[in-house]
């Protein structure tokens, strides 16, 4: 672990690229009867009668999907310790089965805990799109411990 | 579908109420390994070894789980089309295995769309607490058509 990441690694400019590949209408179905039983999200023949012509993923799945290679490749190998929330989330266009996604995550701002002299702040933008399309928008804060 | 509910029947002082039994350590492992393997959701052992000295749910699985009976019992009933973000969320306390949620959904703000005249947008706020203890809040947005 000695390539763990800290607050003091991250600065301006950090960006992290992605990619998150299209969903199949089993996987969407899957998810959305587990947590977001919307009809445009679990049935293909209810959602083909609404405006979205089609079925589409859950935005939750679209949010927890888009995160997981941020969680996978950063938040792993650095020393993250919680998340106080969400400061803005946008749901950009509806995301369709087999629609690949791509995006990034950029640092917006830094700043150092005013309570705990360990750790500080994290401001993170994650934005994926779909063919030059904006999909999903979401800023949040990430808490990470200062080197000791 | 006779009491189906539109924009217009969703009113100041509008309120639901909920609750979320406590999660199983294997519930939160399970969802953690899906989509967010951070270690302090992942694993017992090493969780014990973090500053939340055990298992603590994602907090986007507290997210999703605290949406789900406004969902059943409200949106499955409501001519609901979409949604285009979340405002704010927030993570107030860890969620430990085997504590029950209980909480309530407010409507903070309605207005209809101004450039579409059959839908509107409703503004709730979501909050859940543990024994008192504010555990989420989200606010966020759905888009509601009207009467026709």
């Amino acid at each position: 672990m000695t390539n763990k990441m800290y607050f003091e690694d991250f600065n301006e400019g950090y960006v992290f690229e992605f990619s998150v590949p299209g969903l199949s209408a089993k996987e969407i179905v899957s998810f959305a009867s587990q947590y977001d039983p919307q009809r445009f999200h679990l049935n293909e023949d209810e959602a083909a009668k609404t405006h979205f012509g089609g079925l589409v993923a859950s935005g939750f799945q679209t949010q927890l999907l888009c995160f997981r290679p941020f969680c996978d490749q950063v938040l792993l190998n650095a020393a993250a310790v919680g998340a106080p929330g969400i400061d803005s989330l946008k749901w950009l266009r509806p995301w369709y089965p087999g629609e690949n996604l791509s995006g990034s995550v950029k640092l917006m701002n830094k700043r150092p805990s005013s309570k705990k002299a360990d750790r500080g702040y994290l401001t993170f933008k994650l934005e994926a799109s779909m063919d030059g399309l904006p999909t999903l928008s979401m800023d949040w804060t990430v808490i990470m411990l200062r080197r000791a």
